[in-house]
């Protein structure tokens, strides 16, 4: 089967999928920006000039440009699309995007996605093929998402070597306030903070303050992006934390210990493997009970899934 | 010159510090633990028995044992040492054990010193004699502060590559509050908001989630220790940095923009070579202007002081 595969958007996260597709896929690529194009084309990726064009012909469509015009980029796209085309993104907010296309009633077949293999760098020139190995890539399954659509994505990305965690898109966007958007404003206000109690203080910082700002550092648009996206999964994922240091006042031992503990067992987590046939009964639910336990797929063969579930922390 | 520097405790701290000055001071190391001393024993440092063997003689010793040993400590080496010895440590609080050494009207010349260069590892095994180059040790200086001393501690410790910081104690203490103290519970709250949560988020955990809590990791008993030492000075950043989280509730994008600009200025902060003359007027409050502004000694000369300011940011 020879399909054709496009990327549109050549940041940091679709150029190392570009990269790593290339290979051993038919795959094009489109950016709005022609400076991105020129850097694409110059590492040996097939790039057209226009998003119709990259479109045109594929059965899979990723879309991966920046949050904010993601809704409208995904529009091109299955205006531009073949019909019955599956089309996926890497948004990391998902539900908003999943309700606009519901209520559009498009004519692809559409998956949400999400890679969790960001860096505080951005562009086609930070790209790495390597990025996604290992990496968790959530694919949402929703009760309207097409089954066929998820799994051929699901060949794809587990093909690459990432971890393939299906979930709703309102269990991800919960998931990622606490371990993706709240770790964004933590180390905003540790840094803001700091910086504004004086010159002795930015003396002293060292690896602590390093490391717990080093989010910050990532252009601030994306993170706003994200966590006004999100805004109610984040507040209440920041109220938990808030509250956590604000209980803390009283004696900070317990905090620090509870949090040692789950750094830990976070760090040292063990997973273990199992199978489920792809033509067994409500494999929706089955694949969703995986995701909700932590698991992943590793692999998708013709008649069975490869999963790994951690143990429980 | 020959004269004797002792270093009591040989964990992290204590054994980077007798790797780098061993090979040319005359250096003599003691840790309560049989194992460390072995351990350091093999590495080539000159280890007693005894706490009193190492410390007679001695016209330095460095007390570089855990925070909540560090006063008792104190008091042993005083016993022991020379009239007139030159006694610091590396605690990382240090108004308590200075209100201490006060009260107790030691025989000794105490000064207060700090290096800002731990990791999550501790022991002398994770030992590295380059632990220190270009890290800050803040050394204290108050009003009963002997500057002869001070300046002689100075002279070892940028000689081993670190940037002298001076600072009052309460100073100290309230600026690593902020960029040390604070940072802890920070990855502490995150860490054990995101167990809680479940499995999905624990998998979808990545860069930002390990950065924000890597320094979870560390032995918890020491920022426990840490915090409650320097309990005031802890609240009253906690309570800035909590502040800033609620105000960012009404939009994250004030927030995030102040945090990025805050990284960034303190990641590219530039400094400025200038000279102070030892014999000079006031040069307590010269040093302690220095530090205030950020700045730090890079060299003890034979009549100048060779110090850095950053600039402003």
């Amino acid at each position: 089967m020879s399909e054709r595969i496009a990327v549109v958007g050549l940041g940091l996260i679709g150029g190392s999928l570009s990269l790593r597709l290339s290979g051993s896929n038919d795959v094009v690529g489109y950016d709005a920006d022609p400076g991105t194009r020129d850097l694409a084309r110059a590492a040996g990726i097939a790039v057209t000039d226009g998003l119709a064009a990259a479109v045109d012909g594929a059965s899979i469509v990723f879309v991966a440009v920046p949050l904010s015009a993601l809704s409208t980029v995904v529009g091109q796209v299955t205006a531009a699309a073949t019909e019955g085309a599956v089309v996926t993104d890497v948004g990391s907010v998902k539900s908003p995007l999943y309700a606009a296309v519901r209520a559009a009633r498009l004519g692809v077949r559409y998956v949400g996605g999400h890679p969790m293999a960001g860096t505080e760098r951005s562009g086609f020139a930070a790209s790495d093929p390597g990025l996604y190995d290992g990496a968790a890539w959530v694919l949402c399954l929703e009760p309207d998402t097409d089954l066929s659509a998820w799994l051929r994505l699901a060949t794809i990305l587990t093909g690459i070597g990432a971890r393939v965690v299906p979930s709703t898109a309102a269990d991800h966007d919960a998931a990622v306030a606490r371990v993706s958007h709240v770790p964004h404003l933590l180390a905003a206000a540790l840094a803001a903070a700091a910086a504004e109690a004086g010159a002795l203080s930015l003396t002293l910082a060292a690896g602590s303050f390093r490391d717990g700002t080093r989010v910050a550092a990532t252009a601030p648009e994306l993170p706003t992006a994200m966590c006004r996206a999100n805004h109610d999964a984040v507040s209440t994922a920041l109220g938990d934390v808030v509250g956590r240091l604000m209980t803390a006042q009283d004696d900070f031992g317990p905090l620090i210990a509870n949090g040692h503990a789950a750094r830990l067992a976070w760090y040292n987590r063990q997973a273990r493997p199992a199978e489920i046939p792809i033509g067994g009964h409500m494999l929706p639910d089955r694949l969703l009970d995986l995701g909700r336990h932590g698991g992943w797929l590793e692999q998708v063969g013709p008649e069975t899934l490869s999963t790994m579930t951690p143990e429980p922390v």
